[in-house]
C-alpha cells in the first residue's frame, strides 16, 4: 500500500470589471481590440430571440466587420429555455462551427441568457472565457456579480450549474428603454431585496425614486445599478462559494423560486421573489425579527414597483408548500429561510449561519393567508 | 458611465491523496468515518453495470450498513455511455432522491465512470465533492491525476467537461484481477505513453516486466500505478489548466482519439492510443525527432502489451484524416501533434510550446501506410 500526495495549492485571480453606462457596444469592441480576452478571434454571441434583433445582431455584425469570426446563437426567450437542452443546442452549434478552446462567449441579454451562457462557457472545452452584456435590470441586479451560472431541470431550478466568473460585465442602461414595463418591475424585486438585507438608506431612496426607473431616468438607473453591484459584491466577496453569508441573497427566494415553478413561469422571476419577500417578512414578524410597520413599508415599496404582494388565486397552495422542499437550503429534510432584521439588516443565527429552520406548518400558515 | 471593480483573488487548495493498494473498500469507509468529506452523510455511488455487481454494490451496502444514506446509480458500461444524456440520468436520479448540495459522489469504475462522475459532481448544486475509486488500470493511469472530467458528444470527444479535483483517489489493484485481458492491455497504453514522454528507465522496466501485469503481479502493478501517478503529476503540477506543458500528455492522442471515434468504439481507448503513438513516432522519425530504432522499440513494447500497432482494415482512412480536425489542439484550422524526442523525452518547439503544426498531407501520408 502506498499513498501519493497530489499538492494543488494556488492563487486564483478571477477579478473583473463591471462597466455601467449608456450604449456600450462600441466600448465592448474597443475592449476586445485592446486584449480583454487576449488574442482570441472567435466569438459566439449567445442571445434570445427578443434581444437578438434589438442588440445582439448589431454586436455580432460589429465583430464580423472588424475581422473577427463570430456566430450569433439564438434561442427562444424566457425562463423555460434555461434547460440542459438549450445548453446542448449552444454547444452543438459551436462544435458544428468548429469552435474549440480558442473562443470566447459573449452573452447578450437578461438573466436567462447570462446564466446559461456562463454555464456553457464553464464546460465548453473545459472552460472558455465569457463576457456578459446585460440588457435587463434583473440581469444587472442579479447576474453581474456572484459568478452563479445554472440551468433548471424538471425537478429543480438552478440546481445544475457552476460558479464561473466573466471576463467583464457591461450594464447597458440604454437597453432598459426597450424593456416592457412588467420586466422593469420584475427587475426591481432583486433591487428591493438588496435594500432589505443591507441598506436602509437605499430602501428610503427607492421609496422616493423607484417610479423614475419606469421613465429610465439616467441618474436613478445608474445609482440603482451601482448599488445592486455594491451590495451583492460585499456579500459575495466574503463568501464566494455560498457556504454561509451568501445565503442572505436568498432572502425571499425560498417561496419565490417555488412559486415561480408552480406558476409554470406565468410569474416572472422578480414577481415571484416579490411574493417570496412578503412571505418571508410575514414569518419574520411572527418570529419577532421585524415589526408590522416594516412589513407594511416593504409591501408599499413593492406596490410602488408594480410588483405583486399576494399569491395569485391560480396557485395551488398545497403544491407550493410541497415545492418548497426543492430549495437548495433544505437540510436534513427541513425547510430553512433567511430573514431580514427590520429593514437593511439580516438575522444571524449563529457562527456563519444566516438561515433558520421553519416547520412546514409555519410556512403553510403564511402561504394560506397570502 | 462608471466602472465597478470586482476583486476576486484567492488561494485555492485542491490537494488530495491517491491511495494505491489491495482491496481498499474498508479503507474508504474508514476515511469517510474520519471526515474525508466533512459531515456529509449522503452518498451517490455511481458505477456501470459491470462494476456494480463486482464492487460498487458492496460499497453501497457498506455505507448503508454504517448508517449513511446511499444510492447506487448504475449506467450501461462502455465509452458510448459517456454522454450528456447519462449525465442527465445521474442528475435526475439524484434530484429525485432529494439529493441537494449536502451529498458526495463516489465514482467506482474505470475512466468512463470517473470522468462522468467528476463532471456531474462539478455541476450538481454548482459543485459537490467526489471520490474516485478506480477499478481499471486505465483509470489508474489516466483518471487519477489531472482533474479532467468530461463527456463526449456526436461531434467531439471530451469537449464538454471541466477541471475538477476529487477529495481522494483509491487505486485498488485487487480489482484488476476481474479485468478482461483486452482491458488490461488497453490500460497499458497510457502507461507506455508516460514512459515515452518522461522516463526512459521506466520504458526499459516495462520492456522487461509488462507481461507480469497480465498475471496481476503485485510488485509490478504497484510500481506501474505509482509511476503513472508520478509522471502525470509532474506534468499536471506545472500546468493544471493545460496551457502548455500539459499538452505532452496528448502524445498519441491526436490520431488516437480520432480513430477511437471513427471505429465507433470498436477500438478501446488504449488500443486507439497505441495506434496513435505509432502514427506519432512515424512522423517523429520523418521529422528527425526519433530514429528508426526508437520506433521499432515502441512497436515492440506495444506488441508485448498486446496492443495494436496498425490501423485496422475496417477504418476509412479518409474519414480518419477528416476526424483529426476535431482535436482540441487544432489551432486556426491547422492540425497540431505532440512528439516524443527519442524515448523518455518530448520535443519542445518554443517557449511553453509542445506541439507543432502538421500538414494534412503529412498526417495522411502516415495514416495511409499504417
Amino acid at each position: 500500500m502506498s499513498v501519493f500526495n497530489v499538492e494543488l495549492k494556488k492563487v486564483v485571480d478571477d477579478s473583473y470589471e463591471i462597466e455601467i453606462g449608456y450604449g456600450l457596444e462600441e466600448k465592448l469592441l474597443e475592449d476586445i481590440k485592446n486584449g480583454l480576452v487576449g488574442g482570441i478571434k472567435k466569438f459566439a454571441v449567445v442571445t434570445d430571440d427578443i434581444v437578438s434583433d434589438l442588440y445582439a445582431e448589431k454586436i455580432n455584425n460589429m465583430l464580423l466587420e472588424n475581422g473577427y469570426k463570430s456566430e450569433l446563437i439564438v434561442f427562444k426567450a424566457g425562463e423555460k429555455s434555461k434547460t440542459r437542452k438549450t445548453k446542448e443546442f449552444i454547444e452543438d452549434t459551436m462544435l458544428q462551427k468548429e469552435y474549440r478552446r480558442d473562443c470566447c462567449i459573449i452573452a447578450i441579454g437578461g438573466g436567462v441568457v447570462t446564466d446559461i451562457s456562463g454555464f456553457v462557457a464553464g464546460t465548453f472545452g473545459r472552460g472558455v472565457p465569457f463576457i456578459n452584456y446585460a440588457t435587463t435590470l434583473l440581469a444587472a441586479a442579479d447576474a453581474s456579480v456572484g459568478g452563479k451560472t445554472a440551468v433548471d431541470t424538471e425537478l429543480a431550478t438552478n440546481l445544475i450549474g457552476l460558479f464561473n466568473q466573466p471576463e467583464k460585465v457591461y450594464i447597458d442602461i440604454a437597453t432598459w428603454k426597450t424593456l416592457p414595463r412588467r420586466q422593469i418591475a420584475s427587475g426591481l424585486a432583486e433591487t428591493i431585496k438588496h435594500a432589505c438585507i443591507a441598506d436602509a438608506e437605499f430602501f428610503d431612496y427607492l421609496m422616493d425614486n423607484i417610479d423614475k426607473v419606469f421613465e429610465c431616468d439616467s441618474e436613478v438607473c445608474t445609482h440603482i445599478a451601482e448599488k445592486n453591484c455594491s451590495v451583492k459584491y460585499q456579500v459575495v466577496m466574503k463568501d464566494e462559494r455560498e457556504s454561509g453569508l451568501r445565503e442572505i441573497l436568498n432572502l425571499g427566494h425560498t417561496v419565490g423560486r417555488a412559486i415561480e415553478t408552480v406558476s409554470d413561469y406565468r410569474l416572472l422571476h422578480g414577481e415571484a421573489v416579490a411574493i417570496g419577500l412578503v412571505a418571508q417578512i410575514m414569518l419574520a414578524v411572527k418570529f419577532g425579527y421585524c415589526d408590522e410597520n416594516d412589513a407594511k413599508r416593504l409591501k408599499e415599496l413593492l406596490a410602488k414597483a408594480e410588483l405583486p404582494t399576494e399569491i395569485p388565486d391560480y396557485i395551488d397552495r398545497k403544491q407550493l408548500v410541497k415545492k418548497l422542499y426543492t430549495d437548495k437550503k433544505v437540510k436534513d429534510g427541513k425547510l430553512r429561510f433567511v430573514f431580514q432584521k427590520g429593514i437593511g439588516e439580516v438575522m444571524c443565527f449563529g457562527d456563519n449561519v444566516y438561515s433558520r429552520e421553519v416547520t412546514e406548518e409555519e410556512a403553510a400558515g403564511v402561504i394560506e393567508v397570502m
